[in-house]
């Protein structure tokens, strides 16, 4: 087995064994799907956004994820002292930047969190990531209508400009520290057909930061379990609900052999 | 096939075609099923409140959604700005008044929102439009417990004394601008042991109006394919849960030539 | 049949013939869920959390659950003004400490509720209780890393000081007004894969509250009846959602007689 798979098994087996709190300011949409994702995969979830209690709920975490999804200037406060606290604790921080260029306080939002915090992360789809670094991508909603031409060069461009790593989600992932690049091939198409599946994604690379400092394997394993999940999904799927049930059942099962077995990582020459 | 069928079909065949965007500022409770709903119906989803985005947001959708479900006054401040604006554009306003008559807050809410705003669409059940329409009913939380005696001219009071369509739902749904009258006669009385099968039901209207401007036409093929996706999940439930699952699976998987032939409307003589 | 049994049964019978309406100021995360849980029980969900409507909501309320997993002040405003009215008619109310002792913030604010109003029956896992007990216990998150040494004495001392009846879910559920003692052995390890499982024993609690006003006897019948549906789900489960699909259908399907003939509860000897 190459290296990159059986680290990506070997972090799943200590996300089982150490049950990593997740702690989540996410959006109104998605709050039950990634608390249960985050329990199927292997952590804690804990969804908390008053401002007077997130640096303290923080404390414990593995893992903190920033999801603008419902935005609202509150939360986006609480977001920004939780983020504090956590690069202050060297807690990884996972940011999913939900209909970034859709409109001017998505995109101006997701910006000044990325320069008040160190983000760990940045999981988003072509659009959001094409917006954020500025290459230019459409969005509807929350939904890419249009990547960037070249979505490794967005990526790129959006991890150098923050020294982050940038997890572009498609029908193949791109992964990279602005250096180095890994795609991902597991997935399905069911997946579209679902809300919140991006969101879920963010949950997986999340949880798989808590234990794995990596953060580009990190990044690769989540995306890679979540992917691998709803291939064995879609076979019992007669459509997006039984999809859905059949993907959280098989996050649940997947054992670290299975992912680390599974797992379509490579990657690409610089 | 009637004419009416065949143009339920039609608007079915352009909502997948054009993917139009369904802004929604509505409830917690009900969130991610509509998100999903949307999307299986063929629309996008984007569920976004905050007062600095809305009219941003609003521009983009093919039909904006109101729902008062867990209304504060934020979020009602948002549906007048997001209203004004989708009014000046000519983007269909649907408005869903749950629990019309439970609180004074509500029924004043919903009577505000009827006066501030060009509505396309009211979809409410019995006791809700019986509310608004000053001729009675009773809603206890957000159930209808005491229908009008007359539906169909609470129905008619509302939709001409607010220049509007209302499209109210029970049984067997009638749809009314003050002057023709439609019914529908699909669903399935498993739809009454879920939360949020009206909040569903306004969903699949505003699909249907972001495509289809006659609302009469639009609030008609939203119901009788609700109703009729209903209908054949019902033979694969064994409870409500497995019901809705078959149901979401049903909204993805029914074609538009399906719900032309399945759709039960018929234009009451005047 | 024994007399608690029996009771039990009866109990159910009334919700389905009654359907009180269970009033939930609850998190964000549960909304759907516990909605859905109090429909498939046989009550009518509301979920209302404005300052201005809960006084009036929850005077047709047949019990009004405190649920403080997603806590922000003005929610908890809002819980103290429901809570006050909900006292003055006599209607029982039901307090779910989410994440007591995982934050200052939250364990204050529960012993706020719980010094301010009357509360019928609080119902938390074994961390919780043993936090607002002062006997101790850790929670990460919103879970239950440690209960305390004696369940029993925790509960008791939480009972006593509130002169309220306490319910601390585990394997066996521990069920004391602070004298007497009863446990709930119902119940399948399949609820610890899901996300709200708590809460929606809460909510199942309170159904039963709003039509038996033996606090101890409204809890373990809400938990037994709970416990058993998952017992039967556990039998059709290929992992945590198609668990949580079954549980639903179960929770709709069972009848007053296989509750009554299914819950394992006992009196312990005092």
């Amino acid at each position: 087995m190459n290296p990159i798979n059986q680290r990506i098994g070997e972090a799943l087996s200590r996300i089982r064994a150490t049950k990593p709190l997740i702690h989540h300011i996410t959006n109104l949409v998605v709050m039950n799907d990634t608390a249960n994702v985050t329990l199927h995969v292997g952590g804690l979830p804990v969804m908390a956004h008053d401002v007077e209690e997130v640096a303290e709920m923080v404390t414990h975490a593995g893992a903190l994820v920033l999801n603008v999804g419902t935005l609202s200037p509150d939360w986006v406060e609480s977001m920004l002292v939780a983020g504090r606290r956590a690069n202050e604790l060297g807690i990884p921080i996972v940011l999913d930047p939900v209909g970034a260029g859709a409109t001017q306080l998505r995109t101006a939002t997701d910006l000044k969190l990325l320069r008040s915090l160190n983000i760990g992360i940045v999981r988003g789809n072509g659009g959001e990531i094409g917006a954020l670094s500025g290459i230019g991508g459409e969005v509807r909603g929350v939904e890419s209508i249009a990547a960037p031409d070249d979505p490794v060069a967005a990526a790129r461009t959006l991890a150098q400009t923050y020294h982050t790593v940038v997890a572009l989600t498609s029908a193949r992932d791109i992964i990279t520290d602005g250096a180095r690049v890994f795609t991902v091939s597991n997935g399905h198409i069911w997946l579209t057909t679902l809300t919140g599946t991006g969101c879920m994604a963010t949950t997986m690379v999340a949880a798989f930061a808590a234990v794995e400092r990596d953060y580009l394997l990190a990044a690769a394993g989540g995306l890679a379990m979540f992917g691998l999940a709803a291939e064995l999904a879609a076979e019992k799927a007669h459509g997006p609900a039984s999809f859905k049930m059949a993907l959280f059942d098989q996050i649940y099962n997947l054992t670290p052999e299975q992912v680390a077995a599974g797992a379509k990582v490579v990657e690409l020459d610089s």
